[in-house]
């Protein structure tokens, strides 16, 4: 056994969820993922025996993970469902303010690897299920379809933010999620 | 001069577009977008003197006037603005179920190219205004912001559909713009 070997998997996966993401998964080569985690490339194949499409599933996995605990470091602290969604949405900014090379929003990431649709979609309706169960805990009328209109708002505004290089497209979200048409 | 000219810079248009649609732009090589086209390596370079960028700006305008185009067809019959909005999101939901290979949405798509950002956000820009005249044309009291979210939902529910494999959060949408948080 090599008691190196989580800390070598670990930093293939985070160092291939940075270029997918910057990158995409297409423009991304298995020598860049190496460079970036600074090992050799046996160390590929050992931890990931598939190439790059087992990699890409496991980074898909940390993104997912990820963002999984933004949603509970939103809502945990939230005092109502307003509440929450607000501090989400400020978190998603700020994500982006730090982030401003991401290519796509963190659901597209997953879309855009090896055509692994349905991960993406389980990971996804992962992210609608914790945020429907906090909006559900904090006294929501309808968790479900706010947690819905809330993530397809957020995916749209992570586009826009990117098109217009601001991240204002996702602070105006909370005030759509309060607006209605006649 | 070529009398075959404007055909064969629109061929290889039409065919760059619905390549980079389906395997984006980094997933795209010059060389199959010849061959979709069916036309020999020299004519590339004679219409698109710098390649592939250039021939990506020409396909992110056919993609832009065929996005007005719908905007246009779903608006122009409409009898209010939430007839209109219902109408322009029946056409995405149909036009996903005809390309259900389409990678991203429309505007991904634009983003995924040579990082012509500011491209991009000019032709989302021209969207935005182009359902925001014919929203203020048929009486809407906010057409601006009104615009302004309808796209943000439809940008959000095109990925969410394609997680999905389905529609369904397309002809969500106009349900969602009726919503309101309290």
């Amino acid at each position: 056994m090599d008691a190196h070997a989580p800390t070598s998997r670990a930093r293939l996966t985070e160092a291939a969820a940075r270029l997918f993401q910057v990158k995409g998964y297409h423009g991304t080569s298995v020598a860049e993922v190496l460079a970036e985690a600074g090992l050799p490339k046996g160390s590929l194949y050992h931890h990931f025996p598939q190439g790059k499409a087992d990699l890409a599933r496991a980074a898909a996995a940390l993104a997912s993970d990820m963002m999984r605990d933004i949603v509970g470091a939103a809502f945990e602290p939230a005092e109502s469902p307003g509440h929450g969604v607000a501090r989400l949405c400020e978190k998603f900014a700020r994500l982006f303010e730090r982030q401003p090379h991401w290519r796509a929003c963190p659901v597209q990431a997953l879309l855009d690897g090896p055509l692994d649709r349905m991960s993406a979609e389980a990971h996804l309706q992962a992210w609608l299920a914790a945020t429907a169960a906090h909006l559900d805990r904090l006294g929501d009328p309808a968790p479900d379809a706010r947690a819905r209109r809330l993530w397809t708002l957020l995916i749209g505004a992570w586009t826009m933010a990117r098109a217009a290089d601001d991240p204002g497209a996702l602070r105006a979200v909370p005030a759509m999620m309060e607006s209605a048409d006649a």
